[in-house]
């Protein structure tokens, strides 16, 4: 079967959504019997609709190596709601430019999509195999031991972890809070726990959405670090939640599927302040947990790559309705093989954190997680230097 | 004079307060004639009045050097106000323990202690050459062109706004306002103009504090931006007024020479959503601006070297109450000199932008700034790749 190759961006951004673009192309070119142009979708799916595409294949190599680099989608992406029509108007626009083959990469959402759109050609006839690539900041897809986009945020989390920490205790005069990305699983705040391999600072208390928020208990415990230390660094998920399962700041916008809070490191520090009379800030880099290219991890981006041309080799082997998936390697040294999920057993399913990956005290992970994870973030974090008094 | 040397940092810390620390170590171990220990204060001004010191002379090159990639202070510093007697008792501690020369290294705060030291060691008839090393990531000590830390405040600033820039055209669904450090004093939010240089992409306003912030023109600006572009970034310092000159939040707390007041970005990003019904963010990576070792300038590393070693050699020359300061070599390629300033023309006196740096609409920057700040953020940015439509 021979005909275009297209590619879609789904949902937000990562630090290398691009690299698994420049795996997916790359390995697509290698196979001139089958594959005749590549194209990108400019704007996700939306773009797909509008029918607004550009020929990745005539890209010279080393603008394509860029994408390695360039964070976000240099294709744009999209969080338009589709409908049932929309579906099937993919599947005749796939058949009108001779598009056989429809790479999908995106988190959940897209998985959903992807599957839809796979139903949707075998309804309309039309001959197109769709294959997903995974792609979530916040390690939620399920079945995947993890996905491209989480090993660069939990490697930027962890390394300001470490550099905020080494500045609230040369300075130790407020409590920080920082808030990571990850609204309803706490993956990337636990990664701030590798903050510490370095030079033994990190946070004090991870919150993570998966247990409810108790403010008398987290004032309890501020107190206390706060007596014991000076400074106190706090990390924090997006979405904390109430034990009745509330947020613990109220929604201030909503939008179809996504919903704006306040910022939960600001209400933290606001009740340290206001409660405690203790001097505390926030610090909430927001989309610079996904977009940073200083921070993004080398593993990370190696399996973006592989992620991308594994799914363009499942789509020209014959497959559809799948999703390239990661499993582990046993062995002592970390090592992660591909493998393919139906679309089916990831669509929608959110994965939150399991429970031997959080410390029984629920303000904190186990060390069964941070072997888990350290592996994911790439090299070593910087190693800095402090100095005690002596004399 | 023979005797020791003791370095003591004052204030926030910056990137690159560390490797001044490095360089004035290094000197000082090249003058065993002169200098025979060089003691670091564990915790600033405090821990010099308690006594509390190390040996930094002892300490192996290799561990010296990590300095170069420590962010924060790795002797500690501290903010505590300094009476009359504080001094005399310095002076006399300098005498206790055999210390012939103090270099102070701090911003607008800690050159007023490094004055007052040097006029207290005089009325004490104690024998003591006190010298400033300059130390700010706001840019707002007077008369040197500028001082080592802002390098590497401006080259975050440029680095995360072309990342969010790029992630909000990829998916341009709202509006995203960047809080840069500097309150009274705009230069690091004035630097994100430089996330231009790269591929054109960068922040469409940045808002200052040297120019009234009047609600109105900025809702009507982002409504426009926002109709043409879809995706919008502003960059804001963190101190923006009202015309009157009181504060856009309120403070919420207050403790001696600090104020907290709530986030100028969320507050912009609120304003955005409830008065515009457009999506808007907030993203203020706040400590991180000014402690990020990735984001490190090698310029500004490289001057913050040279200060430290600088300031040695002025003390160990017989200089006394002065302060080491920058200018520029005239000349079609940046090239530095230092220079020696009397502490008493710097103390607390506060540079801000001025108005030819800034856009005749008050809403950016001039050419004129952005070739004056190129050369201290380092190395050109990362280049990033973009694809538009063509079929």
């Amino acid at each position: 079967m021979k005909g275009n190759l297209l590619i879609v961006h789904g949902g937000a951004p990562t630090a290398v959504i691009n690299s698994s673009l420049y795996g997916a192309v790359t390995e697509a070119k290698k196979h001139p019997d089958q594959v005749d142009k590549v194209y990108g979708a400019i704007g996700g799916s939306g773009g797909m609709l509008r029918e607004q595409f550009c020929e990745l294949s005539a890209v010279p190599e080393e603008e394509l190596r860029l994408l390695l680099q360039t964070p976000a989608s240099a294709i744009g992406t999209s969080r338009d709601p589709l409908e049932a029509e929309d579906y099937a108007n993919m599947a005749r626009i796939c058949k009108k430019h001779d598009i056989k083959y429809v790479l999908f990469n995106g988190g959940n959402g897209s998985m959903d999509a992807c599957g839809k759109l796979y139903k949707a050609c075998v309804a309309e006839g039309v001959d197109v195999r769709v294959v997903g690539i995974p792609k979530t900041i916040d390690n939620d897809i399920a079945v995947t031991d993890h996905a491209p986009g989480f090993g660069s945020a939990a490697r930027y989390i962890a390394a300001i972890t470490s550099e905020v920490s080494q500045d609230v205790r040369s300075l130790p005069i407020h409590v920080s809070v920082i808030e990571a990305m990850g609204r309803n699983a706490g993956w990337i705040a636990a990664a701030s726990a590798l903050a510490r391999s370095g030079n033994g600072d990190g946070p004090d208390m991870i919150y993570l959405p998966e247990r409810p928020f108790i403010e008398e208990e987290f004032l309890e415990r501020v107190l206390e670090l706060h007596r014991k230390k000076g400074g106190v660094v706090i990390v924090t998920s997006e979405g904390l939640c109430n034990p009745d399962g509330s947020s613990i700041v109220p929604p201030i916008f909503k939008v179809g599927r996504s919903v704006y809070y306040g910022d939960v490191s600001a209400h933290l520090a606001n009740l340290v302040i206001q409660k405690l009379g203790i001097k505390a800030r926030s610090e909430k880099p927001g989309i610079c947990n996904r977009s940073s290219i200083a921070f993004q991890s080398s593993v990370d981006r190696e399996e973006a790559v592989i992620a991308g041309a594994e799914a363009c080799r499942a789509a020209l082997n014959g497959e559809n309705g799948v999703m390239v998936g990661f499993r582990r390697v046993p062995g002592p040294v970390y090592k992660s093989e591909t493998f393919l999920i139906p679309v089916e057993q990831v669509m929608l399913h959110e994965r939150k954190m399991p429970d031997e990956f959080i410390s029984a005290d629920g303000r904190d992970v186990t060390p069964a997680f941070v072997d888990w994870c350290r592996p994911l973030i790439g090299e070593e974090l910087r190693r800095f230097v402090t100095f005690k008094p002596q004399l």
